[in-house]
């Protein structure tokens, strides 16, 4: 299913739906009686915590190729985790402060498309420090969220 | 939907599926021709920056009760923008790494459930600096992974 | 020294200079060649993973006063060691970057002075969301750099 | 006073002490009456949140190369800003922990030279992946504090 260069989107993968994930994490709590724990600041701690991590498996690597082609397995499997751990804080962050997380991920990416239209984004590589700007790098240099 | 206080999980939301955001996000980059700028440390990176932004919303305001009632529209439309900026370059982090992030998020949850077991975690709450340790507390205290 | 209470400058405490640490640092790196691995970018996601640990410290707590006068000392060490591997790798950051950063720090709190000034910035406790807004609100609801 | 190639150490450059950081910011602080804002956790997430800015800076730069030879000026100043403005608040959550942040960086280091010996660690490089592992590979997989 993967080009095995990765960036391919999500096709092939198992499509499990935001909601899905909520659900799961607020009944993970609840019969654990930990939302006495999950309050927005503790949530939000417990995401940069697991970013730490997530950033750890990276921090000694220099540039890593996409598709991670030489990584092994067992490091594969671990950067899922982390990835997920993240993901699950995000998720449960977002529930604790009644954002319905996938509705506003979608208004964002139409943000976007709005603030990056595609006739000024697109075009040939342009370093972020050339001298001479133009449309196209001032739109590249400026960007905060792809 | 919402019971006004949050961590309610997933009821009444867009079920949004994580594989839908992974296409978007490859279609976005791809016709702005920025994939060349989509490295998985670039993208890391990027993210950081968005939980660093995302931090900002709660620095000031110290705890912050579940469900935001007191936010008002502007603040919340805020912050479910910064919460979608961590989650799509999440995303498109995972996509370019070829990691199927709502398998492996999945595969997360059952583990910590295995971890986490309800008897054992479940019970009265203890505060974390309790002299008497017992099981409950231990457990409590070594979540990583909520 | 201290008021037990946290706050009170660097009074009492030993006056460790940045530049020793950086000394410290290059030296440490040096004796195991490991120069190599303290790229910029590199020693940033190692920062990113202390912050991470540091959060991880702080996460389950809710909120904590200054001083910490509940915490056992097992704990306020392991603070510090965290702590201090957030400024550990900050300060080799900078110093691979060529950035002077006691002498970068010192003009960034005198930017800050004139950003923030005391006429305009002191006065009575404002809550961050008060509807009427006035010049010291505006200022605090700003703040980046305090 | 640089090798143009970054990682020299302190030499040359201004010896500030971070115990007149701390004074200076706290000082600060209580001009504005902003002390009610300084608790640990807000200054903690303040501080996440300049780890995003200071991580913008790189975030779309691919590898960058010690000494940062081919930025400009206008750049190397706000990376000096965005390092400082990550000192601050470190050095001023380190404050109101009542941690002697100077002192246990001393300490840590010292304990890192224990955790990490030069005859153990110096060697040709190796990489993270190798098959075959050895002392020197154990010791550098394991490295979380250079």
């Amino acid at each position: 299913m993967s080009s095995g260069n990765g960036g391919v989107g999500g096709a092939g993968r198992n499509p499990v739906a935001l909601t899905e994930l909520a659900t799961l994490m607020a009944d993970f709590a609840a019969d654990r009686e930990w939302d006495q724990f999950h309050s927005p600041r503790n949530l939000l701690l417990a995401l940069v915590g697991e970013v730490g991590e997530l950033s750890e498996i990276f921090q000694w690597k220099g540039e890593v190729p996409r598709g991670l082609a030489d990584w092994n397995e067992a490091d594969k499997e671990h950067l899922g985790e982390e990835l997920s751990d993240v993901l699950l804080y995000l998720v449960r962050l977002a529930d604790v402060c009644d954002v319905d997380l996938g509705d506003a991920a979608l208004r964002k990416l139409q943000k976007n498309a709005v603030k990056y239209p595609v006739h000024v984004c697109k075009g040939p590589s342009k370093k972020y420090n050339d001298d001479e700007e133009d449309v196209s790098t001032v739109a590249r240099n400026n960007v905060d969220d792809v």
